[in-house]
This record gives C-alpha cells, sequence and structure tokens, in this order.
C-alpha cells in the first residue's frame, strides 16, 4: 500500500462534528455507511454498493463528501479507487458516536 | 401542564436516525442543541439562545426543524411557548446517539 495514494481528506483533529452529522444526513449516504460498516475496502461501483439506480456521477458526489467529512478514506490504486470506513478516526474523534450509529434503527418501525 | 398544548411531533418510534442528523448538521442548530442539553425548557427569544445575530424568524425556522426531527418538544401556554430536549425519547429510540454527541468536541481543536 506504500505506492498507493490517497484522495485528500481532513486530518483526524479536523474532523468536523456538524459537518460529519451533514454529511450523514442524507439517505443514501446513510447507506453507504452501513455498507462501509464491514471496514472492507469498497470499489466505487453504485452496484458493489447496491446503488445501481443511481447514476454514477450522483454516487461519486455523495462519496466525496463523506471523505471531505473525514468519514471515509480513499485508497488509489492506479486506475483503482478503494473506499472504506475512517472507524479508528471516528471513534477517537467522537467516541460512541459511530456505534451509536450503526446500532440505531435505520427507519422508522412501522 | 396538562391545559398546555404541545406543537406537532413525531412519535418516538417515528423518529428517523437520517432526518435528525440532518437537523442536528447545521451550526445553528447545533448550538440550540447545546443550549437545550440543560434539559431545561427555553423561550424562544434569539437573545435567550445566544443568538441575538440572527433574523427571529431564522431561529423559528431552525427550531421547527429541530421539532419536526423530533430531537425537541415545544410545550405552547397562552402566547409563550417552550422549548426542550427530547432526551428520553432520543435515548430510547438511539442509545448513546445523544450522549455521544454532546460529549463531542463542537468544532475542530486547532
Amino acid at each position: 500500500m506504500s505506492d498507493d495514494e490517497r484522495l485528500p481528506q481532513p486530518a483526524t483533529a479536523d474532523i468536523d462534528l456538524v459537518t460529519v452529522l451533514h454529511a450523514l444526513g442524507d439517505p443514501v449516504r446513510m447507506t453507504l455507511l452501513l455498507s462501509y460498516a464491514d471496514d472492507a475496502e469498497h470499489s466505487c461501483a453504485p452496484r458493489d454498493l447496491g446503488l445501481d439506480h443511481l447514476h454514477k456521477s450522483t454516487v461519486s458526489h455523495h462519496m466525496r463528501v463523506l471523505r471531505e467529512a473525514g468519514v471515509t478514506t480513499t485508497r488509489v490504486a492506479g486506475r483503482n479507487r478503494f473506499v472504506s470506513l475512517r472507524r479508528t478516526d471516528l471513534d477517537a474523534r467522537f467516541p460512541g458516536l459511530l456505534d451509536a450509529l450503526l446500532d440505531a434503527p435505520a427507519a422508522p418501525s412501522r
């Protein structure tokens, strides 16, 4: 991984709570967070993320919002990009927040 | 309090995580949340909320977003309205979330 690059992202100490909440206050981006909760690296293909109903540029936009907020990190390997959750960084910055979000019911129970 | 009314708000089971995150993903509304964290009832006057730089209608808008998301409850007593945090409801619906938010550093440490 040492030869790979990462797309720009905030340092851990610069991750801002309101920016993170704004990033996650969107149903598509919450869906992405739940996908990334397995701590694996994910490709950027909408199909792989269960988002094939969305245009690739729309998915890219949402992924950029998450990365710029500090929620995810994107590794660039040649022409491929791999996205994963910044769990350690988020847990360090906002203890308990990620666990509470991932444990929460995602939609109202009816 | 039995003669007082409450403005419309979602039932606890209908509070939606993404809607709550969207509501709190705004600096003014996060400021309001921190004000309400004392669990007291607050008037709607911008001055009382440390928001006198904002127009009253702007503050009212933000308060409505919080109430409709299920973050706050508004008691109507005659011509007065009193806002407070739905801590018990939020804790029941999303265990640990409110504590994590209130314990978090509100702005990047620099």
